[in-house]
């Protein structure tokens, strides 16, 4: 496949709703996910430790709904746009907000995903 | 100002149409621009050649509306989404697209632009 073509197959899997299945496919073992925080949590690297953030992000987060535009391609990266409208469920507080999620590839996989908000 | 204030700084100019006045305002001396396409034409570098670039693309294309969305920061980092309604001049086609820039800072000023599309 090339960059595109991942990117074209990983983006249709999330507005598919399948995120797991995105991850699970195109994740490299060590990517390194990057959110846009200070401190330790900021970043974490490997392919379990992203997917333990993602589980409690969504333990702790009622999607009401989510749209995602995309890919915006360029070389070995991508961004992709998400809307999303959410309650945090520990606060009940209702959210409304846009991110975008940059990712980087090599050799077929995704080794970094950065988050921008 | 911190990268934030730069982020929000430079994208309140460009809502404000004022792209020129922030590009002089916040571009760094050799920043490098990078299109999203292939050969010698994707890459250029400083700040004349980037003035130069853009001077080009607003030359040939007629610009119906732009909407401007951002910033989204991530440290050092931020993008911005655009929403274009544009004719190309030379062959009247008119087009509407959304693009994405990632702008990367260093020591207050903009070093690389970078466009998905």
């Amino acid at each position: 496949m090339t960059s595109k073509e991942i990117a074209e197959s990983f983006t249709a899997l999330l507005k598919a709703g399948r995120h797991e299945e995105a991850a699970a496919k195109f994740n490299a073992d060590d990517i390194v996910s990057v959110e846009a925080m200070e401190g330790p949590m900021a970043k974490c690297q490997g392919r379990e430790a992203v997917k333990a953030k993602s589980d409690w992000w969504y333990a702790h987060h009622e999607v009401h709904s989510v749209t995602t535009e995309g890919p915006f391609v360029n070389g070995n990266q991508f961004a992709v746009r998400f809307e999303m409208d959410i309650t945090a469920k520990e606060t009940g507080q209702r959210m409304q907000m846009a991110e975008i999620g940059l990712y980087t590839m090599k050799d077929g996989k995704i080794v970094e995903e950065r988050f921008f908000y």
